[in-house]
Formats: structure tokens, C-alpha cells, sequence
């Protein structure tokens, strides 16, 4: 096939531009179809009730048996999260680095999927028209690529999440080398990175944090609780090297932090001493100057490990006078206000808490402008896109590449569901596809198997619990309610039985938390889903349940 | 009366200890009590259908014919926002300087309450044995002061919020000297602003805004838009005069912005050129260089005068490519996902947006921890309560207070209730006192004289309304509801008529909104609560109005 009887290249995002997370993006060409990740969004204020958000998939059902594979960037849940579902009515190979097939192999045994995932050659893997290999970039994860996709009609470069390490951690450098080659050949389209477009500069190496974390381990007297995300690896390895340094054991608490740990162990990607890894059985006994912590929670998550022990409600931890906390790692916009109030019940236990104020205790995994400015000029690409960010950050980072010399007919402002198709004659933007979000409810453990897709029609079909109760701030007392109120949910719904059943349900299950955990409405609302999410399943049904908590 | 006969002198803090905003303290000694400042906290999410929250009231009324006066720091609404219910209970004379004082007046205004108003002479006002008068301090206000309390055991200082800018705008500087000779006297108590207390150094001076926002007036060819707090008269003159300057004429977009601007200028605290503050009728035929708004909306909040121009929702402004935003404030906690949809929405109509990534366009009026420690330096005090702020800020600045000098039994952590009496013979901690929030609901323009107090009874007293739709996130369509749940409200509040009323009357509020406009959850609730509100007074009741979106 010559290049002028070749189908022209469509790329249509299904996620990942118009937001911060939520990425799916399909490459076509003729008959083949690719999807180059595919995670979820988690959600916020607006989105009541659910637990995670995925991209729409009726495109992808459009395509039908066109849609050939999957080809992962990293493995964070925001692009690998929404394998579960997608892999459930499609039967399609994954391709990822060996620490995202790790993360994806124990993601999907959860869910009981059988999948074929497959790691990366040395060979670029070909489907259809399409060749498609990895090149290294650095990022918040070990083990992050971005891909070089062959079409029929030129190169196709994207990025990934990436930032421009030059000290990186496992020594393993971005591959600028391989982007400048590609550069001096020609590249069709590049699509890059938008997340951090507003920070000018550079971003720091991820090294930079170790120096302001060692300060802090060499003035702690107490214990060291380190809260991190759970894919953070070598942030992790920071504090392991810190801990092993400084005398201290290291005990992990939060399950998907254990097992993400355990999985890059097992790959060679997280170097720990032997007998520095410990069971919290065995931390409680050493000397409090000699105990590390890594727990999950770093965003407030209601139920998370640090938001157990901030409140005094952990099992196996409980915190004195003189331990630290760190909290390092960013907030994610819409959890200010539960961080807050998390650093809020920190300092009530006596704890000194880091939290970003002052020392840089994190860095992002994400390039500023000055390493986009350098990849987009390595690269010299014909046709841009900006992946991987809310509008403004589109914006920015085309005015970027406006300023570095892409020519303004190659600059192309895509959303969700946009259709770019670049030809050999030109470039067409033919009518947008179906794209948004859909909400899954259920995804916790224990509920496994237990997914509820939510799009307008369930939510429709399964109905809705409201509860509302009030709080008092200071004590936690219950003041008001649980007030209850179903609707489309069960023919005799307003039957005094089975609200009353549910009433108590629920108020056996804030009877159970201890007072300061209930001052905390994240807490209070998690603990009354839970509760009626049990209690209306017992009847058979799925009603989206809404708690509302009023502090009094 | 000797020292060692004099009554005790008692602080309780009613509001602003242990969160930011809602800020009253009582001061007791004998039969005498006052108190300082008077203010009101925005709610969050958590506090759902409401407008605002003030103290509890109740320690207020349990002193009766013993409180006495009301004294002011400055004209922030989380300082004197609360006096329009607390006069209407309660016939004192309020305090303050001019300024502070006249924006009392017009709020007085809007609920017609009459009032006993006096402005600070230049001698102290005696109230029982107490004698007070300011001191000046440095805020994102003009004319703030600090409070000098005489009491019968020694004299208390309390800092009201400040910062300590050298270079204060208007020149009036912060009286440290007054300070020192106070320390030099000896001070039995202070009392000083934590919301800083995170930051390391010195908050910059205002006018380091300027440099800036000169920077942007230089280089833009179209409108300029500013947004910032409707109060922060320095800002809006540094505004003005850049506007002046580069010769555009300004115009006001907003409410209580305008009516701040015209008491300021009233009392010679803002200076304006003739002919340079004109209507935006006349902005409408100027060229676009030659136009600056400055426009309410810094918090993005719904139907606020910005966010209706970044949805083209505006009937006298509408943005075009070339203008340029500047959002000159700082984000409030809780607010930032609707601030950074606000820019995303900018970013749609062209516009170019400064939001603080990069240049510093805007700067705090809180004192960071240099400024703290030297006014713990001046005033040495022999004890020690650190005030407005969560519970860490507290903690944070009573370590300040220990590293400088303050004694360890001199420094108190108080919250919200607590008491702290300090008598001649030492210290003590008595019972608290009833303490929290007070929930108000209908402070709208056109509500003026409908308030409603919520309390616990009241809530379960007026019922709830719940309104649940789903809006299209891309179209703003409404996919689904509005369903309607009332309970509580009225004695046939499931007949369909009621119901389907109260539908219509939403769906036609809905439909008189643009679509851009329903793609924002906040908009779409507000419009949702005000026609709910509406509807439901029609049938003589006021329900609490809870409106849920959810976004597709």
C-alpha cells in the first residue's frame, strides 16, 4: 500500500482531554482500531453516591471487532483503572512495561478476569497497519513509557505521563535520544503531556524530596508515618533507604500499598534490605524512634489508614506525642478540605504533621513548560495534540507549541469524543462520537463481582436513598436523623418496616465507629453507604445511595 | 477597686477558634461583658442549603442585660457579618473605625435594623471596668485596627487580622510602636491572628501586586477584566490607577462591590480621577483597550457577575479573544474545582487568564510567622491565646509563642466555648460554654427580612426538600429529574399536584439559563434552590433546600 492510497489516521479521545484523568484515547487506520490506555476518574462532589467514574465505551462498541488492543502507558489507575470493565466485553490483548502488567495482573484478579497481557519487546508489536513500541520517559512510577505508534500515514508519538528526570531514582533516564532520532526522521503527530502547562520551569527531580525528608528523619524523636500514593515506588524507596539509614523498621499499612509494594519487589524495581520490611505485630514492640510507617490515605479517603489513626480508630496504630507525620504527595483538587481537617485531627494526637507548608515534601511526576518546549522541539512535529488535561491546560500547552514553532494548521484542540483524521490531502475534524462519563458503584473490597454500571438509564431503573443526619461537630453526638428516604427503590418503600430496618441499620453502624471518627463527615457518609448498601442488598436491590451530612 | 478585689477576667471565644471565619469573642470581667467582632462563616459543602453560618447565640442570651457593646476590628464579613441577627436580638452599641463602620451601616441597611453605630475618638470607650481603643494594623482592608483591652487584673491586646506591610498603600502603617510601649508597660494577655501562621518570612506588602498587575496592563490589547474581594478597596485602587495610567476608563460589575466602592470614596479611603469610574453603558462603545471591569465572582460563585461572563451569560459584558482576566484573590478552600471550571470557561471565550500560577498577582493580609514573632517580641506578654484559625493553626502558633519566649503556663489553646479566666491569683479553666454554628438561610437580594435560623429544631420543624437531576456535563441537557422529594414540608406532600408544581416551576428556571450555564453543577443548583425557595413560599412554607446534580 502506498502512502496515497492509505487510509487516512483518525484519533478520537474518549477520556483524558477536557480532564485530569479518566484516559482513553482510540488510534485508527482502516479496519484496525487501538486503544493507548484506558483508567478512570474518581470522583467528586458532583458525582454523588458513586465510586469511580470510566469513559463512555459505546464508541468502542461501534467498532466492534476492529478494536484490536491496548497499549499502556504506566500504571496508574487513572490510565490502567478501567481495564476491569473494558476487559469484561472486550476481548482484546494489553501491552505494558512489567510493572503495569504487575499492577493490571493483580488489579484484574480482584475482578476475576481472565486477559491476555503481554509485555513489551525489544521488537515494536504490530496490529494492523499499526507498529507500536515503547520509549522510556520518567514519571511518578517506575517503569512509565511513551509509545511510538507507526501508521500507514507517518509516525505518531505520545508521550505518556511523563516529567524529564535527569537524576531519576533506578537511573533509568528518559529516552530523549530516541525522541530526537524520530525528531530528524519526521513525525506525523505528537501528543503530549498537558498536566503541568501552568508551571513554568523545570520540574524537580524526584531526588530533591530525599533531602528534605532525611532532614526530617534526622530530628525525629517518635515514630515516622509516611503517607504517599500507593503506586509511589520510589518515593517509597526514599523512605526505605531513609529508614535503613537512620535505624528504623518499616512497616506498611493499607492493602493496595502492600500489594503494590510486593509487586515491585518481586520485579526488581523496590531494593529492600532484608528484615527492614516488618509486621506491625513487631513495629509495636521497638523503641519509638526505631518504627517507620508508609500508610495509604493520602488523600483523606474516608476509611483510609491515616484518616483511621488521625482519629484514633486504627487498630494496630495508635499515635503519641513527639511521632511525625508526613504527608507527602500533592492534593488532588476537591480534597483540601478533608486533608485539612486530617492534618486538623493529626495535631489533636500531639503529632508534628508535614504537610507541604514550607519544605517541599513532593514533587510532581509531571513536566513543566520548559521540558515541553524541549520535547515538542526534539520531536519537530507536523500535527500536535495536547492529551492529558482540562481545557485551560489544552490551551496553554498548544500556545506553547504555537510559540516553538508548530505551524498553526498542525496546532489541533481536541476534547472527548472529538474526531481528528490526518490524510495524505489534509486534515479533516468529521462529526464528534458518543464520549463522557459513565459511574460504576461498588468497586470496594469485598464487593467484588459486584460493579454496578451506572448510566442514566440504572440510575433510573435502580432508584435512589437519600440519608440525611446532622452531627454535632464538637462531640460527634448524632443530633438529627438518619432521615430516609427512597425513592424507586422497592413498591413498598414507604412501608414504616423496612425504613425503620434500614434507620437502624445505620445507626448500629455509627454506633460502632468511635465519637471523633463521626465529627468527620467523609467518615459519617462512607460508614452510613456502606451500611445501606448492605442493608438494601439484602433485598435484592442497588439504589444509589446519597448521604447527607449536616454538622451542627 | 484594689487588683487583688477585682473580679476575674474571663475570654471566651464563641466563634473563630478552631476555624476560619465566624469570629466572636467575649470578654468578661465582673457584670460586664463584650465582645469583639461579630462575624459569619460561608458554608461548605457539608452545610447543604444553606446561605451562611453564624455563632451560636446561646452564651449571648444566657448574659442578658450584662453584655454590653459590640467592638470591631474591620469590615471583613467574617468579622462583622453576623451583626444584623445578633442586633436583632440584642440593642449594644457596635464599635468601629469609618470604614468598618460604614459598611456595617449599609448591611444594617439592607435588613432594616436600627442600630447604635459609633466610630473609635481618640479616647478610650469606657464600658463597665473596661477601657478600649484600636490601634492601627495593616489588613486586605483599609482601616483595620487591633484592640487595646484595659481591664481590672491588666490589659489585654488583641491584633484582630493583620499583616504587618511596610509599605501600606494608603501609608497608614501598623502602630508597632504602640505596641512596644504597651510591652514596656506590661501586658497581661494577647491575643493574635494564626491564618498565616504555616507560612515562613513575611507576607509581601500590597503593593508588590502592583508590579505585576502593571505588567499585564502593559501588555494587554484588550479588555481587562479584575476579579477580587468586593472589599479589597487597596487592590481596587491599585486597579484604578493602572487604569488611569494606560487610559482606560473602569467600570464596576457586582453588587456589593459597588456599594463598598462608594462607601470608601465617601470617606476619602479610595481616590478616583473624575470621569475615570463610568457606567458600562459607555464602557459598551469604547475601544477594547481603553476598558477595565473590575467584577465581583473571585470565589466563582454561582450566578456572580464573573461566572455569568465566563458562561456568555452576561447581559452587559461579553467577553471576546484579546481580553484579559485576572482573578486577583485567593482561593478559599472548598472552592477550587468551581474556580478552576470558571477558567475553563474563560479559556472558552477566548480570553487570556492570570489565576496566581507563575506571577504573584495576588498577595495575603495575614501576617506570616516573621511578623508573628515580632509581635510576640513587642508585646511580651504573660499570657497567650492564639486566635482565628483551625485547630493546627492554633497549635502552630503557640509554638511560635513558646520559641520566643512566652511562658509554657502562659500559653492556652482554646476553642470555640472554652474559658479562660485569668484571675489575680493565677489561672483557670472553667466549664465550657454552649458553642457552634447557627445555620441562616435566605440572606439573597430581594430576601432581605425573610432570614431563617436553622437550628436543629427548626430544621426538623421546616421539612427538606430534595431535588435530584442529572445534566448532560458537554450540553447542559438535563437527562434526567428533576425527581422532587419532600418530607416534612407539607401535610399532602405526595399529592402530584404538589409535586409537579414544583417541577415545572424548576424545568422553567432551568430553561431561562443558558445551556453553557448547566454545565455548571453550582449554577444549575442555584437556580434550582431559588426557584424552590419560591415556589414553596408561595405555599407558606421555607423548607431546606437541598438541590443534588449529577453530571453525565
Amino acid at each position: 500500500m502506498t502512502a496515497s492510497a492509505a487510509p487516512p489516521l483518525r484519533v478520537i479521545p474518549l477520556g483524558g482531554l477536557g480532564e485530569i484523568g479518566l484516559n482513553l484515547l482510540v488510534v485508527e487506520s482502516g479496519d484496525t482500531a487501538i486503544a493507548v490506555d484506558c483508567g478512570v476518574m474518581f470522583p467528586d462532589e458532583q458525582m454523588l453516591g458513586v465510586d469511580v467514574a470510566i469513559p463512555d465505551l459505546t464508541y468502542l462498541r461501534t467498532l466492534g471487532p476492529r478494536f484490536k488492543a491496548i497499549f499502556l502507558t504506566h500504571g496508574h489507575e487513572d490510565h490502567i483503572g478501567a481495564l476491569p470493565y473494558v476487559l469484561g466485553e472486550f476481548d482484546v490483548p494489553v501491552y505494558g512495561t512489567p510493572l503495569t502488567i504487575g499492577f493490571v495482573r493483580s488489579r484484574l484478579r480482584e475482578h476475576e478476569l481472565p486477559a491476555t497481557l503481554a509485555v513489551y519487546e525489544r521488537e515494536p508489536i504490530c496490529v494492523g497497519p499499526f507498529a507500536v513500541e515503547p520509549f522510556a520517559v520518567t514519571h511518578s512510577i517506575p517503569d512509565s513509557v511513551g509509545l511510538v505508534i507507526r501508521t500507514p500515514v507517518g509516525t505518531v508519538v505520545h508521550t505518556g505521563d511523563f516529567k524529564l528526570d535527569q537524576t531519576p531514582l533506578d537511573g533509568r533516564l528518559p529516552d530523549l535520544g530516541r525522541l530526537a532520532e524520530l525528531g530528524a526522521e519526521g513525525v506525523l503527530l505528537l501528543m503530549s503531556d498537558s498536566t503541568n502547562v501552568e508551571h513554568a520551569g523545570v520540574t524537580p527531580s524526584e531526588r530533591s524530596v530525599g533531602v528534605h525528608l532525611e532532614q526530617i528523619f534526622r530530628e525525629a524523636a517518635g515514630r515516622v508515618l509516611v503517607t504517599t500514593f500507593s503506586s509511589h515506588i520510589h518515593r517509597m524507596q526514599q523512605v526505605i533507604d531513609l529508614s535503613a539509614r537512620f535505624g528504623r523498621k518499616v512497616g506498611l499499612v493499607g492493602r493496595s500499598l502492600t500489594s503494590h509494594v510486593a509487586t515491585a519487589r518481586d520485579l526488581g524495581l523496590l531494593g529492600v534490605a532484608d528484615g527492614t520490611l516488618v509486621d506491625l505485630a513487631i513495629l509495636r514492640d521497638l523503641p519509638r524512634d526505631q518504627v517507620t510507617l508508609i500508610t495509604a490515605g493520602s488523600q483523606a479517603e474516608a476509611a483510609s489508614a491515616l484518616v483511621r489513626i488521625a482519629m484514633n480508630a486504627h487498630k494496630q496504630v495508635v499515635l503519641t506525642p513527639g511521632d511525625v507525620v508526613i504527608l507527602s504527595s500533592r492534593i488532588i483538587p476537591g480534597n483540601e478540605r478533608a486533608i485539612s481537617s486530617l492534618v486538623n485531627h493529626l495535631y489533636r494526637r500531639g503529632a508534628t504533621v508535614h504537610y507541604g507548608r514550607g519544605v517541599p515534601i513532593h514533587v510532581s511526576g509531571h513536566a513543566s513548560q520548559e521540558e515541553l518546549k524541549l520535547v515538542l522541539n526534539l520531536v519537530r512535529p507536523r500535527h500536535f495534540v495536547p492529551v492529558h488535561g482540562e481545557y485551560r491546560h489544552l490551551v496553554r500547552h498548544l500556545q506553547l507549541a504555537r510559540e516553538v514553532g508548530v505551524p498553526a494548521d498542525g496546532c489541533h484542540l481536541l476534547e472527548d469524543g472529538d474526531v481528528l483524521e490526518i490524510g495524505v490531502d489534509g486534515v479533516e475534524r468529521p462529526e464528534r462520537v458518543p464520549a463522557g462519563r459513565v459511574f460504576v458503584d461498588g468497586k470496594g473490597v469485598g464487593e467484588v463481582g459486584d460493579v454496578v454500571l451506572r448510566d442514566r438509564r440504572h440510575l433510573s431503573e435502580d432508584g435512589l436513598v437519600l440519608a440525611v443526619l446532622a452531627i454535632a461537630q464538637q462531640s460527634g453526638d448524632i443530633v438529627a436523623g438518619p432521615d430516609l428516604v427512597s425513592r424507586g427503590v422497592l413498591a413498598d418503600e414507604a412501608s414504616p418496616e423496612v425504613i425503620e430496618g434500614a434507620r437502624t441499620m445505620v445507626l448500629d453502624a455509627l454506633g460502632a465507629i468511635n465519637p471523633e471518627s463521626r465529627t468527620d463527615p467523609a467518615e459519617v457518609k462512607e460508614e452510613v453507604r456502606k451500611a445501606l448498601r448492605r442493608y438494601f442488598k439484602r433485598l435484592d436491590r442497588r439504589p444509589v445511595i446519597l448521604p447527607f451530612v449536616l454538622e451542627m
